[in-house]
């Protein structure tokens, strides 16, 4: 099926009320030829003021398809759990990720979308690789369930395209960070500690800081995510990282220089989901789908402190 | 968690009552400490009178747990679905097979279960491969929602040994064939070919007959099992089949020879979930495993024909 250019290209972003989501959606606006947004809630409704907005359910299949209806390309970037929270639950996890995916495939063949952008972990979906940094083709062996629903979610859509037409992009995004990240799921490393030392509060590490993260600055994941929706090329699978690996302690040093204050740590035990080190290689980006990072670390810890101190 | 010697090991098969399940246990009962057999049903129930049942459902903890209570070894051979019936209601496979699975994972912990012995799908799990035959690190791209839950089932096991030092082997087990074989299912072509041969009726195949497979005889996937309990190596995924492909028409031709009799075809239009070869590379087995295929195929077809012609 043919994709309209971008500029008259008919867009719905799920989960367009979170982080990534509300970025993607206020780039998008202007630049596409509709714009609907799809979520639960939104974390910061005047962010997206001039969107369409859908209130529903991911789990509903008919709230999702009044938001998709008409619909050329379906941004996918729903998660109903965290990387720490599916474990607890492996069965809702499943539910709600996966099972709630494959409902929402079955919209988008009714509804004739002509691909699906999703938004994938490349910080779960290879458990510890053997080989840093790691490429799109190494072996996956999540550690957590999250990670084992994205690699479903993944192969559903391989699916979908081999026996419904339904085109589709992958993008296994590295750790994001930036403006508009709450730290309240367990998640977003940076956002939780900026607050906390913006609160004169200690952070807390699992381990001894040695836990090494590819980090990434929003701007550059919802990049990604817009040439996604247009590429033409074979590659369906990308790596969406800075490529490079920072560990815990590094990123608390770059903290204290972003904010001038200094930093006081407190030491737990490590804990089973973390992977010692996880740093993609996104080499076929750059190639093939004409991506680069182009914010550096402390630019964009710079502009996350900023927002953090202004709210 | 150390395993007892097989003579003294306390096994329990789920899906004991179907196809593989019937000879495992038959193999299995005198071989091992104690033995019990967990289904929703027997096929053949004869064959099984001197082993202990335990009637269930699946996606029944209750009952899983029953079984399950003080066994070492767990063999997970349960299909709720078939490769073609999958398709039709992914959300449906999802919840039996993976949710099931899950399910029994949290069992196997609360029992203190030592390892899982899993049968998964070596003719779906890699979709169109690349390599042929087809080794056991080649990308998994499922084309039928019945592989994509195997490769779950797989990752989850994977999961919980990690995390929960439950030890695990995954059998990815070719096209297996033999006595007890139902082809009810719309699965196990030579058992359906085998029975429209001695009814004197035509057999249906999709396609020009090209389509090639792996094709194993039961007994040899009883060694690959049981073989599995015991195993000591670093390896946990093993292909299991006779690492040649045999085509559809080629088939044919063994069933004329073995039966005697001529087939009539009868052609239908090429289906969507048909791989057009699939033959496992099990070089892995033979090494680390010590099986080997020991079952000629004719002779495998030989007994097969023997049996059905006695029903």
């Amino acid at each position: 099926m043919e994709l309209p250019p971008l500029s008259e290209m008919r867009c719905v972003v799920l989960g367009g009320g979170g982080f990534i989501g509300t970025h993607l959606c206020r780039r998008l606006k202007g630049q596409v030829g509709s714009l609907k947004a799809f979520g639960r809630r939104q974390s910061f409704p005047d962010a997206l003021r001039d969107v369409e907005w859908f209130q529903g359910d991911f789990n509903d299949p008919s709230s999702l398809a009044a938001a998709i209806e008409g619909c050329d390309v379906v941004f996918h970037l729903v998660n109903a759990t965290t990387p720490s929270s599916a474990n607890v639950d492996k069965v809702a996890d499943v539910r709600l990720n996966v099972v709630g995916s494959l409902q929402l495939l079955e919209v988008c063949k009714a509804e004739n979308v002509k691909r699906v952008v999703f938004a994938s972990s490349g910080g779960t979906i290879y458990g510890i690789p053997d080989i840093l940094p790691t490429p799109e083709d190494a072996p996956c062996w999540p550690l957590t369930s999250y990670g084992i629903s994205k690699l479903s979610i993944e192969r559903y859509l391989h699916l979908y395209s081999y026996l419904h037409g339904i085109d589709y992009r992958v993008l296994r995004v590295a750790n994001p960070f930036g403006p508009l990240q709450v730290a309240s799921k367990n998640q977003g490393v940076i956002a939780a500690f900026l607050r906390r030392i913006l609160a004169d509060q200690p952070v807390e590490i699992w381990g001894d800081g040695s836990v090494a993260r590819d980090y990434l600055y929003v701007n550059d994941v919802v990049d990604a995510l817009i040439l996604s929706a247009s590429h033409k090329g074979e590659d369906r699978i990308f790596n969406i990282g800075s490529g490079i690996a920072r560990t815990i302690n590094e990123v608390i040093d770059s903290l204290e220089k972003v904010t001038g204050k200094q930093c006081r740590v407190i030491r737990r035990d490590g804990r089973m989901v973390d992977v010692p080190i996880s740093v993609l290689d996104v080499s076929r980006a750059r190639h093939s789908l004409n991506w680069q990072p182009r914010t550096q670390f402390e630019e964009g810890l710079e502009q996350t402190f900023r927002w953090l101190a202004k709210t």
